[in-house]
């Protein structure tokens, strides 16, 4: 059984947090740190992007370092410390090494993690006076101002977390993320950052993170973007003392979905200019990753993007990128639907039921079915949100 | 020796044209006729898409069936033709039969064409009445009000010719094309309409179209769709007398190409709500093809593309693009430019050089170049424009 929670990242037994400001940003908190006692166990999932930033770099040879004792996650916004050079993984490497040093471990304990700008320098002394500031800060009540200080263009603060009731004992799962802009799924496609308070081998915790991901934090885009710092890390601390095992582990992927994928759709809910969520489901197709496909295709297509936005039922728009997904299509068996309103099918038109489509498209959350009509059983569910004026503002000012 | 010369589809001798309105689309003119005497050998390409619109099927049909001697080219706007099943089809077929019946040729010696909404059917009341209309209006001082008639959202119409002067002769080639939204280079990428008074074999017309359409109508992108209508084609009426062969046949091509050119950028120039058009090149990669896909990857970034519209030499984003384009990649050789000015390159930033990267981004024609880094001698040229507020407003508003 599950239980959501409030806490975020410390609502797991064993993890404290602390989100300070130290002028990374022109406002605000932009330096998170999240503390493990004991030290945990961890799993990671990184960006696919060659042009991979220094933070990565560090966090994967961090993680095979550590032999499964990590005791923090130190991270900043306003500088993604990615094509940075040398000095960037220099600045990184210092990043580890003042927090390993204020909380009293090895600089391989400590994993880092940077968001913002690409090709900004990150200012050295800033962080080491916030590491300072928030191994200060540190309590089971920071999770909130960790969740803030992540945060770039993202418009709220981003937390989960779950009490989940098993055979084995109570456990928990919590976790917070970075989202907004830059955001398509390849393998990790954002910042998140998840705990638990259960006991569980390291294989076994990195398994249960990519089969959590699969279908919440690799099944969400807001344009199409994979940036250079992705990533998502999970520390088991073990607490709880509810150890586990093969027995256990679906209960423990479950409650870890949970919480996974409330933070993917509460990123693409905060999406750079987004207005509505828009669950885009693919069905009829030869596997999953053709369905998969295709729904990618459509959840990053401008022209269904801006007619979400529109609240136009335009389902030509739809069947157009089905048709060039470069997967299996067929037309005389293909069907849209947009909420519970299917609009085609079987090559007829309903174009009187267009006022209701309309009607969907008008509210927050919008559903919008495709069969691809190849008379398979591939089925991909991926989310999005709208493209909207606003999207360009946000993106066309960015950093001026 | 080229000449630029005015007279679009009817600069070549031997075509006549026309654009009328029939009341398919609000206002304006809807229908255009492109007619040929004597009958002309044809050439086309066609959308790669799977879900495709009635006038391309009918179209390919005709191609085959009319053995090389094509009478005309029918095309309306104001509706697409598509996702209109068996009816739509023969409302495509009637628009050839009614468009024979009026020059006096067979339905199979007719092209048709069709561009706007999908899913609505074509009245086939209007197009009869259009056509025998157009076929009244028909002249070779018609072409400015054909290339007119095809327009959906375009702003402006899009015509070119060139007269070449050649060791075999003087023969002239000219275009008209349909450009504005749901444009990306798969095969054909929009509506284009070439005539040539050049006399030339199928197969190397074929050939020749082919080549002339790689670097032109095949690498322009407005938003990474590619449509259900997609379709160029080309009538070689012969009335020059001036017989392409293989020692002619690159001046020939060239011609084409010239035509093509004009056509392409000014698609990209005039794409929805664009303000400014966009020369990405990539080099250094390892093939053509890697170049071409990194170069459409940046194209189609609407990050990239969002400041660009911003005037904001956000070359960090260029290289988050290239890094995960799919293709090899090596951050630590990679550049990047904008207009003349080196922005990064051996893991260097040259922040300060930023200012006039922006002054160049401020005007109306813009060049990015990336090098991947691998040293490779694959490079690519792909046009597009910016993304901005009123590409978001036309589409949200496009059937509304």
């Amino acid at each position: 059984m599950e239980q959501q929670v409030t806490g975020g990242v410390t609502a797991p037994a064993g993890f404290t947090a602390a989100g300070v400001a130290c002028g990374l940003k022109p406002t605000g908190p932009d330096l998170a740190l999240i503390v493990s006692t004991p030290p945990a166990r961890a799993a990671g999932i990184f960006t696919t992007n060659l042009a991979v930033a220094a933070p990565v770099v560090v966090t994967r040879e961090h993680l095979r370092r550590s032999h499964g004792a990590v005791c923090g996650i130190v991270v900043n916004s306003g500088c993604a410390n990615a094509c940075t050079g040398d000095q960037g993984l220099a600045v990184a490497k210092t990043m580890a090494t003042d927090t390993a040093r204020v909380i009293g471990c090895s600089p391989e304990q400590i994993l880092v993690s940077s968001t913002g700008v690409i090709g900004v320098h990150l200012d050295g002394d800033k962080l080491h006076h916030g590491i300072t500031l928030a191994a200060g800060a540190l309590g089971r009540d920071g999770h909130a101002a960790a969740a803030e200080a992540i945060l770039t263009t993202d418009l709220t603060a981003k937390e989960a977390a779950v009490r989940a009731t098993t055979p084995a004992g109570v456990f928990h799962v919590g976790g917070m993320a970075k989202g907004a802009g830059m955001i398509e799924p390849n393998m990790a496609t954002m910042l998140g950052f998840l705990t638990t308070d259960a006991e569980v081998e390291a294989d076994l915790l990195q398994r249960a993170l990519v089969e959590a991901a699969e279908d919440t934090f690799n099944a969400i885009t807001v344009d199409g973007e994979t940036s250079t710092n992705d990533m998502v890390l999970l520390l088991s601390g073990g607490r709880s003392g509810v150890r586990i095992d093969d027995a256990g582990y679906q209960a423990f992927v479950d409650a870890l979905h949970t919480v996974c994928r409330e933070l993917a759709l509460a990123i693409v809910t905060g999406g750079e200019g987004a207005t509505k969520l828009v669950e885009v489901t693919v069905t009829g197709a030869r596997t999953t990753d053709e369905a998969k496909r295709t729904a990618r295709a459509i959840a990053n297509s401008p022209l269904v993007k801006t007619a979400v936005h529109g609240s136009d039922p335009n389902w030509g728009r739809l069947i157009a990128v089905a048709g060039r997904a470069g997967v299996t299509f067929d037309l005389t068996h293909a069907r849209v639907r947009i909420g519970e309103v299917e609009l085609f099918g079987d090559e007829q038109v309903f174009a009187d039921r267009e006022p209701a489509a309309a009607k969907h498209l008008s509210g927050s959350k919008v559903t919008i079915g495709v069969d691809v009509g190849t008379g398979g059983t591939g089925t991909a569910t991926v989310w999005t949100c709208d493209l909207s004026a606003e999207y360009v503002r946000i993106n066309a000012d960015y950093r001026t």
